[in-house]
């Protein structure tokens, strides 16, 4: 019905994670509907990112600038290291600006369902990091899930061998979360970390 | 937090209909990721369909090929016409593949409260085309709205000076459809142009 070059790029939009392939081709409709102010914006932020898009090699990072911004960056803390899965997490801990130190994206967790091995992740660099650096702290930052919290468990281990402090997340329950809803896993967690009160 | 060149792209992408700020950062993070199979492709096809967009000059329509790939079509019934409000409209026909002619795009529709007047339309190159082809039939096919309706009443008025049919797209009950659920206006509309059953 359209054109070939249209037809590809509402494929090309389609695979985005939330758009199906109707709303891609309303979204392509926009495109197309405004050439100067929707099309070609985008076309220029796609080019400008795909001409320098990289992964940091210290961290595994992904940015336009390698080193990433982050490790570029002198005023982030370079003693304390927040281990991650996977960069969106990332983006999760930068949204939120809590954390003033560095990062270490591990690009995936330890999976047996998925034949994902400990070589197959950014590990080694991590342990080169820890024993060629100043790291005083590692915060291991994996999901809370049975794979993030194995490829966690993994992680402590190998770092038993460095003379670093290793630290977890908190689990418990989530700020503005009801017990009533509540699944019983973290319920259990919530009880056995529990603290006195101050 | 990330790049200029990346918070870039999520606000072009966050422009689009269906994506917010969160999902277009959910998309950006899928095309970082997937650089070959993801980013690329996109980019590529948006580069072609920019290479190549144009309006046709005979309907109105949006394509890469101008005149648009409808009206090149010799085995498309050029002797009626019908008339849409906008591009999508002509995909919502063309998805339903059951019009065997051409379209004319209005570019919208006349409208008090945006301040669209019928010069604001493609209006003067339907007159045209009616004029000079052997154009037999066309259809308004205008949204069931008041401004459509509108359009629709003042294009078949300005058509009275042709000889052509002009018909309009039949209202009523939606099929499947429950009464029930249906506005006055549809039913009334389905009341007064009930047909004898056959």
């Amino acid at each position: 019905m359209s054109s070939m070059e249209i037809e590809t790029l509402i494929g090309a939009l389609s695979k985005l994670p939330g758009l199906g392939p109707r709303s891609a081709r309303r979204a392509v409709l926009h495109l197309l509907k405004r050439r100067e102010t929707g099309l070609m914006p985008l076309l220029h932020a796609l080019e400008a990112v795909n001409a320098r898009l990289s992964t940091c090699d210290t961290c595994g990072n992904v940015d336009t600038s390698n080193p990433c911004q982050i490790c570029a960056d002198p005023r982030r803390e370079a003693r304390i290291l927040c281990v991650v899965e996977d960069v969106s997490d990332l983006w999760a801990f930068e949204r939120s600006r809590l954390f003033p130190g560095r990062y270490h994206v591990l690009g995936g967790r330890l999976s047996a369902l998925d034949g994902v091995k400990p070589e197959d992740l950014n590990i080694g660099p991590l342990l080169q990091r820890v024993e060629a650096k100043g790291i005083d702290e590692v915060i291991l930052a994996m999901n809370a899930t049975l794979e993030g919290q194995t490829t966690a468990h993994y992680l402590a281990e190998r770092l038993e061998a460095y003379p670093v402090k290793v630290s977890q997340l908190a689990h418990g329950l989530p700020v503005g979360g009801e017990l009533d809803y509540l699944d019983e896993g973290t319920l259990a967690q919530a009880l056995r970390a529990r603290r006195p009160v101050s």
